[in-house]
């Protein structure tokens, strides 16, 4: 592995014409989604690109550093508001309401943590001297986490040509906006946690859930649009903004997806986070090494929930303390009175490094598709409790493919937990499962990492990839499904058949009337 | 360059457990396709894994090598029988027939050339030692040529996993068996020699030939499908012998071809016959170094057509004394007497290494995949003079690109000629482009001589690639395009507006009856 790491690297350092000082911009989203983006920011940095990465003055986890030129703004939040808007996003995902009442609950607190960020947005166009700066500076690309559109606006506003790096959007739109079809038969929307396979009332489901996209993206993008059309001076709408990214780095691959039809824009690098990988330091390895031939459970809720509710915690707390396993816990909330001495509770784990370690046995996670693909490269069956976004629907592939089994937090009971555990341990199928998924998902000809750094470095030196712009994009929706093409031959044929008719009855009636010409002479003859 | 390959191949070359002597089996075509197929093979062998390659006693440039194992099987034909219907098919292209005649006269000449094909696997088939020989092998998978289906039927028939190498199908077969969607409105079917840019009536055209399609390709496939259900003892379609292939290997790329919607099995290797590059022989190097600073132009009909009728060729040869270039031309007709004192008649030429000559021109090509891809690789702008077979299409995306002109080979003067190899050589407009063209083609993270090396091994070191496999295949047509869910929807729509205007109708009948009730005592009381 490691002679194959380094021989990627020797092979794309000597790449001729790659490393002649580019210049991109990088306009991130904080918190999660920014830990994979780093290790391609950190590579671009290295071969000796100019990276300038645009983040607010209050932010998540987007902590500076020397390998790249990091430009902040001022903002019109304070890192107290920042966070009470998104634990409110998460404790709603926690309250056990009846439906509509949790689906309306869901969407409210998406559409206030979406606002939250959007003003983001407005307070970066607002900051004359960063537009100013990022204006002189002669970016060649534009490399953007789009979730909350600003990247994209950004791009439009400066006319430069972008590079999309994220898990996928909500309501389908990273397939709507390159073009690509997305057969409503065998592609799962997002939010139904169905599988490729579906029974005819999953895909009744599924055809619904696909109308209901139309209305609830325009509601959570309703402020970004708004903005961007007043930004660019123009109307756009969602599509418009996102259907000129040159490439499309998605965070997923077909061992964890389900297969479903691409555009050539596409690039896929699930795995992307697993390339940074250390040794575990002594505190750890000890911990590791003490867990004796039971060996380890690494359990973490993601970076950005390090806590949940007393009685959820006193729940687990209950369950992990019926197996044997070390089970080490990234938790900062309150110390569960229950907690078992099998059990460690540490603010921060080095969860890939954990989890490339032979004796962790299980990976307890929320199901964020950093962690679950850490769990594939590495090859632990998982426990999946996820919490809100896409989770869900990450715990659910992960669950078809025989892999993890998955929880509903807000109804698990402590016996459920432990149950799932100790089948994801000791049922020897979850472990062949994940070790089957590992084999292909790392059997590949090039790293993901290169490859994203590959495709941002193209973009750059190509000023975008207009050559993978499908000639779909220049169409209206009539003329992309051929409507006026069916209609017309339809018409053709209605008229040709109409055409037909008439002239078989035209015959007929030139029959008949002969036959009743020449009777009716006979007729008067016999008068 | 030569750093970026070498270090390429050091990188695949220690690439851990990838040289683990596997055994494939290789059905290749004969002629043209065996070229780039052949570097493939070549390059498996080398890399340690045990390669056999089953061929016909008689057949097309498939000449043995100690590289890998070849195995014959006897025919039941001669070669000059196999060479006689080959110059049928490509004299019916010659043929200067009105519409429909023309189309009939091809479709005939196709159907006789691909019952030719189909004889040569009735004779594997009925050749038990080899089938024993192949039976006892143990092989890994089957990497084929598809083009006349033997190769399917044989993975088949030993249910071996199996891995496509070609540039495509007629009747868009190359992406309906992977269930990938093709929509009409701007994915030019074969034949039609539009863009992706269509006006309505391209459009109309197009969705005709779609519809023909279903038609014609069964006639080419007939033969095959009969045979394959005898062998397999079972009813097969031409879908069904397809559509379990695990990896399709394109010999094309987004440069050349129009982008469209992919599958994730769809592996692109498009520029993968330009890999092996060798110095210029001294005879060679002489005539190129003779040509001074007007430099060369190489002309090759490809290398199954070596001359053409003596007219067409003195045309030509008059049309090439009008450039000051030196040119190349592949030609084993009889010379034609005004062959002007610049043109250098050969029986072969290194067509690669002639293009990758900083001194070259232009090429003149009949529009061969294989020719083009050397085009672009080399960045030579091309006149372009469509014989059979994909040629037309494959002309017609080079023009579109603004890299080359088309010439018909049927109309085409001795001033047309002229005029177009003037154009590519002196407009500055058509290298340009090219260069383009080249440049995104080059700029890859992988040569696809690697990427496909590494997918046959994939297929052999996992038995196949389920996981690439879309649910589609277990959907039947109603189901695939949601028209049970559609029926289900509307049935519930109209089932609802029946119902709540029936039960308004009631109501109203009601209102209207108590109306008339209350009203009609008034009107007793009145009378």
């Amino acid at each position: 592995m490691t002679l194959r790491l380094c021989c990627a690297w020797i092979f794309i350092f000597l790449l001729p014409g790659l490393s002649d000082g580019r210049k991109l911009l990088v306009v991130p989203m904080g918190g999660s989604h920014w830990l994979s983006m780093r290790q391609v920011v950190e590579k671009l940095s290295e071969r000796g690109h100019k990276v300038v990465v645009v983040i607010p003055e209050v932010s998540w986890q987007m902590e500076t550093t020397q390998a790249y030129t990091v430009k902040t703004y001022p903002v019109s939040y304070t890192l107290e508001e920042l966070d009470n808007a998104f634990h409110e996003y998460v404790a709603t995902h926690l309250k056990d309401l009846p439906f509509p009442l949790n689906a309306l609950a869901l969407y409210n607190s998406s559409v206030h943590v979406f606002r939250m960020f959007f003003v983001q947005c407005k307070n970066l166009f607002s900051s004359k001297e960063t537009l100013l700066y990022l204006n002189q500076s002669g970016f060649d690309a534009v490399l953007t986490d789009p979730i909350f559109m600003c990247g994209a606006t950004l791009a439009n506003y400066f006319s430069l040509p972008f590079v999309f790096f994220m898990r996928g959007f909500p309501c389908n739109l990273h397939y709507e906006a390159p073009q690509c079809p997305s057969p409503l038969s065998y592609t799962p929307r997002l939010f139904t946690f169905n599988s490729d396979h579906m029974t005819f009332f999953q895909r009744v489901e599924n055809a619904l859930v696909s109308l209901l996209e139309l209305v609830y993206c325009n509601g959570f993008y309703e402020d970004a649009i708004k903005f961007s059309s007043e930004v660019l001076q123009r109307d756009v709408s969602l599509l418009d903004l996102l259907n000129s990214a040159s490439i499309w780095l998605l965070r997923f691959d077909f061992v964890f997806e389900y297969v479903r039809p691409v555009m050539p824009n596409m690039v896929f690098i699930g795995g992307v986070n697993c390339a940074q990988r250390k040794p575990l330091s002594e505190e750890f390895e000890a911990i590791v090494n003490a867990s004796g031939e039971h060996g380890i459970v690494v359990f973490s809720l993601g970076s950005m929930v390090s806590e949940i509710p007393m009685k959820k915690a006193t729940e687990i707390a209950d369950a992990l303390a019926s197996v044997p396993q070390t089970v080490l816990w990234r938790y900062t909330g309150e110390v569960p009175p229950n907690l078992p001495k099998n059990v460690k509770l540490v603010k921060w784990l080095p969860q890939n490094d954990l989890l490339a370690h032979p004796k962790t046995r299980a990976f307890i996670t929320h199901g964020g598709s950093h962690g679950v693909y850490e769990g594939i490269c590495n090859a632990v069956p998982m426990v999946l409790m996820p919490l809100f976004g896409d989770q869900m629907d990450n715990a659910k592939r992960v669950e078809s493919r025989g892999a993890g089994l998955t929880l509903n937090i807000l109804e698990m009971t402590s016996k459920d937990i432990s149950t799932a555990l100790k089948a994801v341990i000791n049922d020897k199928k979850y472990k062949e499962n994940i070790k089957r998924l590992s084999d292909l998902h790392l059997d590949r000809p090039i790293h993901p990492l290169d490859l994203a750094v590959h495709w941002v470095e193209f973009v750059m030196r190509h000023k975008g990839a207009p050559h993978l712009r499908p000639a779909a994009h220049d169409l209206n929706w009539i003329q992309y499904h051929s409507l006026d093409v069916i209609a017309f031959l339809l018409a053709v044929v209605l008229l040709s058949l109409f055409i037909s008719f008439k002239c078989c009855l035209f015959c007929c009636r030139r029959c008949c009337c002969k036959k009743g010409r020449t009777r009716k002479p006979t007729k008067s003859k016999s008068h």
